[in-house]
């Protein structure tokens, strides 16, 4: 079987990518596993080459129905659609958030609806579909009112996939995924960015100006969970899901002030000093919308995994990347 | 000032322009009430020929971009978007559905983004944005998991319709509306056509056959009212919305049995039993998951009006008709 990943040359889809590469199977259409033939990844620039012979990097804009046909083959029977224009860009550019959060997602369902073989899709939405005023653990049966054109358009994506699944056209399922953190490698435009900022910069030695006051609380994940709730999300029984092909993936609520406290048991107080707390009015007014807790027990008891303890994910994080934290 | 209507050939089309006109005004940009210059009714078939110098009628496709830009040109201030393919087409017929009901919609908001002058922008949403598992009364806060390509449709046109607001690019308004009955003339594509044609049909002389059981509930409205809802939501202030701006009209909940009894009070037992009841899968599964009483505090608060009478709906029906019943 042929399995595609979106975004995969991107921090999550390269993590994905090399967790299916080790598993090498995935569910296939009757939800026993097959061998992964062919991973293809598509992002705007290619992936590193990887020495496996199963993997294949196409570089190409992901909105446009042509590449999606071409990567998107006959034997195609899995996609992992995690290409996005993150939360920040796609506030200040919003033609550009359109196009790749939301016509993209169009483009890839009607490739895959035209191939008539129903592949399974696995959408990375988002937490940030909801907004507005919530309450203070927010139900899976909450409205989306998102605050943000991100949230909007991942949104609007979740109404797509589940309307596809409806009809039969794909067996998709959309995934609201929590702040990821720690993420490697540089800030990025993600409003969420400073989530990941204040752990990576200050074991890099470097300064993290954090944008929202030390009391904000968010709703979070760490990469490696995530890694296997989008397997899980693949290979569950669509039937299990039911009508509704939309999940919140189980995160849990952490304060920056308690991100930045278990910095310091980790990697000792220097380290922590070096968060420098900066609050910016354009990145607080939009992060303040999103919710900081949800109730994800559906997604519990279908058994996705979660985190506990962020003491542990800033030690499998310098584990993974190799740094010491002085 | 300068409106357009979409749908201007239509049931709920043809009446609103007639208020419009007869009315002779609407709130401007600052909210005061400003005289209409203009009234442009656009719709795949031209609209009957009016003796109004103010109307003006053009047929074409509203999803063409092209046709929207000359339509609403830089004195619109105010637009009814009411076009659309009924439930029963855009289920048949997903793309139509999709390109009309989603595509149209983008390229209006499009349209008047451009304009710069943050037009007015009245949605016709519907209740059919909800569906599945939903409490006996819904909650506005519920979330959307329509059960028809309709409702998805029309869910992501109110996503659009928000985030185009919140970021000034339109002032929008999405009216969640009810089932309307009676409808005049023939009965249509629409899923709900059983509610008007219940009462059309045997007023007619003619035998209707009801496609869903007696016992079914729906949420319903008069014409009459929901076009004082249309020029209600139009006027008042945006910021009475606040930052969402969806709103569910207030409909009631009647039975279709509870109906044939208000035909019979009111135009004899003779007419009533000319309703034959033969389920139809196809109408009813759909039907079945819309909701049928939902909490329309929110714009009853703001003032809008609602129905309490069947009875009186189908003696206004009469009048305007001119249909005697027999």
């Amino acid at each position: 079987m042929n399995v595609v990943i979106t975004g995969g040359a991107g921090f999550l889809g390269q993590r994905l990518a090399k967790a299916l590469i080790e598993r090498g199977t995935l569910a296939g259409p009757d939800g026993h596993p097959r061998t992964i033939d062919r991973l293809t990844l598509v992002d705007v620039a290619a992936a590193p080459p990887a020495a496996d012979a199963r993997l294949v990097s196409i570089a190409g804009d992901v909105a446009d129905p042509a590449l999606l046909e071409r990567v998107i083959d006959p034997e195609t029977s899995s996609v992992f659609h995690l290409a996005a224009i993150v939360s920040g860009q796609a506030e200040a550019d919003f033609d550009l958030g359109m196009r790749v959060n939301f016509d993209a997602t169009r483009a890839l369902l009607e490739v895959c609806r035209a191939r008539g073989h129903r592949p399974r899709v696995v959408f990375a939405s988002s937490c940030a579909v909801y907004g507005g005023e919530l309450p203070p653990v927010v139900p899976a049966s909450t409205a989306l009112t998102p605050q943000s054109s991100y949230g909007t358009q991942k949104a609007m994506g979740e109404l797509l996939v589940n309307d596809y699944s409806r009809r039969g056209f794909v067996d998709g399922r959309a995934l609201r995924l929590p702040t990821i953190s720690v993420r490697p490698g540089k800030p990025n435009a993600a409003l969420s960015s400073f989530a990941s900022g204040v752990i990576r910069e200050p074991l890099n030695g470097v300064e993290s100006v954090c944008p929202v006051p030390a009391a904000t609380r968010v709703w979070l994940l760490s990469p490696a969970t995530v890694i296997d709730c989008f397997l899980k999300a693949h290979d569950l029984d669509g039937g299990a899901l039911g009508a509704n092909r939309s999940l919140i993936l189980p995160g849990f609520t952490v304060s920056v002030a308690e991100m930045v406290a278990a910095l310091e048991r980790v990697a000792g107080p220097e380290v922590a000093a070096r968060v420098r707390f900066e609050p910016d009015e354009r990145v607080e007014r939009i992060v303040r919308t999103w919710p900081v807790a949800l109730d994800a027990s559906r997604a519990l008891g279908l058994g996705f995994p979660t985190d506990t303890s962020f003491d542990a994910i800033i030690r499998r994080y310098m584990g993974d990347e190799g740094v010491r934290g002085s």
